[in-house]
């Protein structure tokens, strides 16, 4: 992390060929030549390729994130699924631009969702705890914190060049009024601010809402049924239909939009509408990863239908690796990867990644870019003519360069479970200061992270520190993390070389949000959203006992 | 099995629409309909679509099998290897149909090379032991037996329909003089009777020789050089020089031919030539994988480049699963599944497959089928337009009707070591009769073919009979095999109520071929073949003593 600029504007809006250049990106590993590159192609972009708006002034693209929820790396036919089942994804890259090294920057949902929309680790949003040593943590309904207002999510950055956003499915920063996505730079919402976790006794446990905007319109388990015997829910259905609703009215407006559409029929409990239970060899996630394969095929024939698929850049991805903890009837797969979500193997921080814009993105490329889910909020900024904010640490890079030219930028993947730094990748050497999936305590009692995956001294079940000496693996031999190099090795050592000054230069400039994560109350769950009492949905809050959240892995 | 027919001829030339059915195919899985409309396109393509011979009559399309040695089912971009590095290969998949479900018919070179080029199950043509239990056992140099006179090849069926045929690279099926590839309907060879193990000492045990037709031209590590340190070897541009002369020459004489391509750069010890040596992020495997596609790609290049492309089928695979035992530095990858060569879990039996033929195959198709190496025998006589012969059991189907019309034919896999059926699957289910990778004392010296893929119960190290209740997986599901059926579900018993009546099927009519791996003599190793008093490299064979050879695993 570079020092903070001292430049008082949040973003500076891009106005000549050769602006200044960008506040930090992680550890300063881009290229001065690329950056210029890339402003100069912005110009470019933002002159000629982009459309015409509603003014006659140039638009820059729309901008649609499609993100997964558990779907894994290995979930794709493009990344070898063996039952192939995925032709709409698979055709997406065959028109686009395939990432087989992408990374999330938690193997789990909340903040990897927060890092998405702040360009920034979650050790800086605020979104991890500190009530254990290496504990993952998410946002489930007791908890009292969420996105804070100092952070600067793309939405509300995107609106300084004209942007209409929303967000459709799981918000998950945050149910508490202050929370909420309209506050935070969305114009639109439809989705839930939780997992579809339940269903709940309401005395205990609300069912979570679903939010229409501002105000819920019905709750899981109730107005919006989902079967857990049959597998059978409409939700994908009907976040398609949002989305098909919003690109269509937006395009009638000539309105740039960003569109973050965040479903999660591929997390627990694995949902599919009728028409598609039971037709996947895989089982109900298949069903599910069937449904979705369809309707993101639905959501590109609808922008070229609009003859707006030249205007509107596409990406594909998930917020962490498959479950393997629900596999394989209700979790999916992360191919040749170890372990899975809640792990800082590759099984849980690998993605699946797509780029699609053409006319923009030559088609069938496969690119070895190291790349992060926060080098979204970057690129769209990008996309959209803007900079990143220069008041802070921002760990995304700009894509554009890479998709557009082929570019690569070497940069290195740091892999945090809570504010512990468990792993480093630089190049094809990665390495391990801790290692644990999870205490012996719960995987006796059947909570397995890599089911069928043991690797002797690697995949433990005690904290193991290894800061003195670290497992490290070259990740293009062995890609499934099960050959350690020998400590002996020049390779280790020549490794160890590569990696350390980068994490000393991370840890040294490493400025920690405040954690986010740590306290509960059972007060806070969504007994009560805006909108509840027209419904008559409202429910009692018990007395407020602010507790120390418990995550015990 | 079907009963043996009582016709005397050993192939039947196909001389109209609607000839005779062919014989039993296993278990007479094939649908009527489906055989008689493969017969009939046969007869459209025999008119049509092929070219014109030296006569003027039509002339069937030339067949290339490209065979890879130890290659993994996940060592192609196309099957999600990360590194993503088979471009040709890539293409060529984009170009045809891929195979995710086609498998070997034994985890071992030998058999499964006998496999493909009879048609037959190793335990029909005798390239098994009776040795141990569930033993594997190949064609190391002490081996006395070989391919059976009495076994039908490709390349001698192929003559009738005035094919000329070249195996380039490891032959693998005796290197006594009876068993020579020329003796056995080749007309043309170069490479190897056995694997470039080595280098020996002269006294005990001489290096591999390599062949050019009739002779020996030199031996591996003296004439053809392999460096064991730097793993430089020139070896895969001579195969490919050939191949390249072989196919000139051929379109030049108007011959239609059989090319079997049956190279080894990536079975341990692992080469590449200087120009690919460390070009890979996978190190020496990548190397040696890199230059095998580069010379694909040269391949088809040459097949476009001399207009033969319409009227040549290609098809890619590999002999078994990668060898995990030499991963990572020496072993590739088996992607998803479990284990590797050695192991009749999917690892070791799930091959990479594409088939190409442009202009009758339509490109970038995925076929659910299937597929066996065996079926390479029946389809490549069904190109040729002949049957295959009625006077034995044919394991091979003919893919044609897949690769043509994308029929899907219903037909079991059935898993051998040895004369010991270890599993069979039939649809999406797999039951494991039998497990076991190798023994206790091996696995703790430190043979292990399945490192770091440890399943509780699964990956045994002794000898596990499931016979009355076998371990069941959904391999759509969990195509990993980690995740056993439980035995009270009504799933199970439906799996078995399914597989059961194949097996009994398929060992009620199994008549087993005379095992030709069961005798050893350090009399008969490669001390002076043909050729060797030309270049005075003839050494002096020890005195004549047959054993029973050892297969420990």
């Amino acid at each position: 992390m570079a020092p903070p600029h001292r430049q008082a504007g949040r973003v500076a809006r891009f106005a000549g060929p050769f602006p200044p250049l960008r506040g930090s990106v992680a550890l300063g590993v881009v290229a001065m030549a690329a950056v210029a590159a890339a402003t100069r192609w912005r110009l470019l972009l933002v002159l000629s390729a982009a459309g015409l708006g509603v003014t006659g002034a140039p638009q820059p693209p729309n901008i649609l994130l499609l993100l997964m929820d558990d779907m894994g790396w290995g979930d794709l036919g493009v990344y070898g699924e063996p039952s192939r089942e995925t032709p709409n994804l698979d055709r997406m890259a065959a028109e686009g631009m395939l990432f087989p090294n992408f990374y999330t920057a938690n193997p789990l949902c909340s903040p990897s969702r927060a890092a998405l929309l702040t360009g920034r680790l979650p050790i800086r949003s605020g979104f991890y705890t500190t009530n254990g040593h290496a504990r993952n943590a998410y946002t489930p309904q007791e908890i009292v914190g969420g996105i804070p207002d100092s952070e600067l999510l793309l939405p509300e950055l995107l609106k300084e060049a004209g942007y209409t956003s929303k967000i459709v499915g799981k918000w998950h920063l945050g149910h508490r009024p202050q929370f909420h996505p309209l506050k935070h730079g969305f114009d639109e919402w439809f989705g839930s601010p939780n997992c579809h976790f339940g269903p709940y006794d309401n005395k205990a446990r609300p069912n979570i809402p679903v939010y229409r905007d501002w105000e819920m319109v019905g709750r899981f388990y109730e107005e919006f049924p989902i079967n857990l015997k049959t597998g059978e829910a409409n939700l994908t259905q009907i976040y398609l239909q949002e989305a098909l609703d919003f690109i269509k009215r937006q395009q009638a407006a000539h309105r740039p939009f960003f569109l973050h559409w965040a479903i999660d029929a591929t997390h627990a409990p694995v949902y599919a509408s009728r028409p598609f239970l039971g037709t996947s060899q895989r089982g109900r996630y298949g069903d599910a990863v069937r449904e979705i394969d369809d309707s993101v095929g639905k959501i590109l024939h609808l922008l070229r239908d609009l003859s707006i698929a030249e205007n509107t850049f596409v990406f594909f991805t998930s917020d962490n690796g498959a479950a393997l903890i629900s596999a394989p009837r209700q979790g999916g797969s992360n191919g040749p990867f170890l372990c899975g979500k809640q792990t800082t193997f590759e099984g849980g921080m690998r993605e699946p990644a797509i780029a699609w814009w053409p006319g923009h993105i030559p088609a069938s490329q496969v690119s070895h870019q190291l790349g992060s889910i926060m080098d979204l909020f970057t690129t769209s900024l990008s996309l959209a003519g803007l900079e990143p904010p220069r008041d802070r640490a921002i760990d995304g890079l700009d894509l554009l360069p890479t998709m557009l030219q082929g570019r690569l930028t070497d940069r290195p993947v740091f892999y945090y479970r809570g504010n512990t730094l468990m792993a480093v990748t630089r190049g094809q050497y990665k390495a391990h200061f801790w290692t644990w999936t999870n205490s012996w305590e719960e995987f006796r009692q059947g909570v397995d992270f890599c089911p069928g995956q043991n690797v002797s001294g690697v995949t433990t079940h005690s904290q193991e520190e290894h800061t003195k000496l670290p497992l490290v693996f070259h990740l293009g031999r062995d890609p499934g993390e099960r050959f350690p190099l020998s400590i002996a090795s020049t390779e280790y050592l020549d490794a160890l070389r590569q990696i350390t000054p980068v994490v000393r230069q991370h840890q040294e400039a490493l400025v920690p949000g405040q954690p986010q994560l740590n306290v509960c109350n059972r007060a806070v769950m969504n007994w009560a959203p805006p909108g509840c009492e027209k419904l008559g949905k409202c429910l009692m809050p018990p007395e407020s006992v602010p507790e120390k959240c418990s995550w015990p892995h």
